[in-house]
């Protein structure tokens, strides 16, 4: 279209800052339910195909208005992302890897056909806005403000109006057992996610449809659901999800389903390879032997292979990861109305899946410097 | 829970009517675009899990406010649903088989975990409001008023608090060519629906990720979009698809696919299996000889079938259907890089579509009485 050049992008140098009149208070940090407390402000711009971005804001959290007619209700037309602001020993808040989650949030809102973003500007933006809740963001290990970047479309379905905010809420440890091991039901009858579909987006269709599968797993007395295509392990509740094999050579393979578009690309995923990939030829994770070789590779796993492992005795560990949990052990896991209970471990996590949460929350405290991926918010 | 019984259902006894002080002008039919001239009021409720839901209103249509947390956005926890008010000869605005949609209605509720409610009540509402907005409804073959019931979780994802309503809007043919043949784009790698997906149920998760295919099917010059699962036919766009047969006792095969859980089981399509079923023998098809036995059935049909069906010279008719179009033949298959043509006829449909389009528009308008499927609004 000839208007085209003409939109305005997302900039991060026409921001508007209105800050609140009144603060809220903080809650105390055990009182954290995940993702409940908003904090004081939120980052906001919104788009139409005559003019572009508006401005962004920063502005008061509060609700706004939209007409029925919407097509987000209608289509379900929204991309979102998870990612966490932490703040380490010298009390400056940090982001984790934000780029990834920026150019994964960039191509999930392209698949839903909503307007493309500037992915630096919007990281700028992002930054900015932690800086102004750096108050809310909780300290100690397991806690983090969680950052939900959000794009909507509004207006009918052809209109390609938007609006685009990241809204905040500070977080303590996902799960309240903590560490516990999960127990797992394996879903045979619900299908996350399917070759051609839109598992690999974070886009809102995958997680309705996961609503009332995860109730009836709760409701068997488990904990989160094990998504199966087929016989294939593909993720568990929104987690992807790793198994830990002793090789005949002594050395460890890490293993988790490859990103063939049904598997969400996490960014916990990917730093969980390249932290093993690292060891120990280039740094050694805590409480692992250096001559303990790891093996990262992604390839797919099937139910009938991890009970093949299980009974040779090879299977070590299993784990999900992901930006709410980073680490979470699994325990056990319902199949075909029977458990198959996986090695467990005093206090949660095995060696492999504890010495690979030990560095990543090092790193995301900004208490180990890795390869830049710690991100400080103010300059 | 304890508190379940005492919630409030959704009770067309406790409706409340404010209607708007300045009612809008009604556009002419020609200028009518799908889905875009909203009319003068709303049918709203709201549901808590406290209180259940509260008094339905008609009132003026226009915005509301929401949470930016709110869980529709974040995991597209909706459903709606697509029918249409008709005025016939005697001037009486009527509904097409509305408890076929309003059950659907309440099944894809369920699926996304969102609140039940009584499909008799909503029904009485429905038809309240369509008696309130009968001047919008436009007369004329083709011309109906277009129903938007829709139920939207709001708040946080456990919440289980919800907005329900429904919005109308005049609506004219629902392609601009009318009744021409559609030439569709076969899709392969873009799957709408998996086994063990929501492909059965009408949620908002199963049409913000065809937006983006369709619009590559409208780039290179194809209508809408052919969805296919590997080698199986399932839907074209938003519509179910027949194809006709002959067969070789000299009768005609109707066959449609299955509902195996990745269609939706159309009103539309279930009324041409149940008209075609019909004749003759309890009642004649318009422009169909009684001699002409026809032989309605749901079962796969996939790409390789249609292709040896045309080269045999057996494939008389393909057409899909739905609330919007109706009936509206498919002409070509844009399908691995060349085109497949099928039948077409002068004015568009062929003799079975067109019967059958005929028989249930008649029945639709009020003009031909069916098994009660013609609903007034008024008694």
């Amino acid at each position: 279209m000839s208007t085209q050049p003409e939109r305005a992008g997302l900039e991060a140098s026409r921001l508007i800052t209105v800050l609140a009149n009144e603060l809220k208070p903080v809650p105390p940090p055990q009182e954290l339910r995940f993702g409940q407390s908003m904090t004081d402000h939120m980052l906001f711009a919104s788009y139409d195909p005559v003019n572009g971005w508006s401005a962004p804001e920063i502005k008061p959290y509060g609700p706004f208005t939209l007409e029925p007619n919407s097509s987000c209700f209608q289509y379900g037309t929204s991309a979102f992302e998870g990612m966490k602001a932490y703040v380490g020993p010298d009390g400056e808040p940090r982001l984790f890897r934000p780029e990834m989650n920026i150019a994964r949030f960039a191509r999930s809102a392209a698949r839903m056909s909503l307007p493309p973003f500037n992915p630096d500007e919007l990281l700028k933006l992002i930054k900015a806005l932690v800086a102004v809740e750096k108050r809310w963001i909780p300290a100690g290990k397991g806690y983090s403000l969680y950052i939900r970047p959000m794009i909507v479309a509004i207006g009918l379905l052809t209109s390609n109006t938007a609006l685009l905010w990241v809204m905040c809420a500070p977080t303590g440890p996902y799960l309240k057992g903590g560490s516990q091991a999960l127990s797992l039901l394996a879903m045979r009858d619900t299908v996350r996610a399917w070759p051609g579909g839109t598992g690999e987006y974070k886009v809102a269709c995958n997680y309705g449809p996961t609503i009332n599968p995860v109730q009836a797993a709760l409701d068997k007395g488990y904990d989160q659901t094990l998504w199966l295509l087929g016989d294939k392990i593909t993720e568990a509740g929104v987690m992807n999800v790793f198994i830990v094999l002793k090789r005949d050579d002594g050395g460890i393979d890490l293993i988790t389903p490859p990103l063939d578009g049904t598997i969400l690309p996490g960014v916990t995923r990917d730093s969980i390879l390249a932290l093993a990939a690292a060891h120990p030829a280039r740094m050694t994770l805590p409480g692992l032997a250096p001559t303990t070789l790891l093996h990262p590779s992604e390839r797919t796993m099937t139910m009938t292979e991890l009970q093949a492992w299980l009974a040779e005795g090879r299977l070590l560990e299993m784990f999900s990861v992901g930006t709410a949990v980073v680490v979470q052990p699994i325990g056990n896991i319902g199949y075909d109305g029977k458990d198959i209970a996986l090695p467990t471990f005093e206090g949660g996590r095995g060696p492999v899946g504890q010495a690979l949460y030990e560095r990543l929350t090092d790193i995301q405290d900004g208490r180990f410097e890795w390869e830049g991926w710690s991100v400080r918010c103010e300059d």
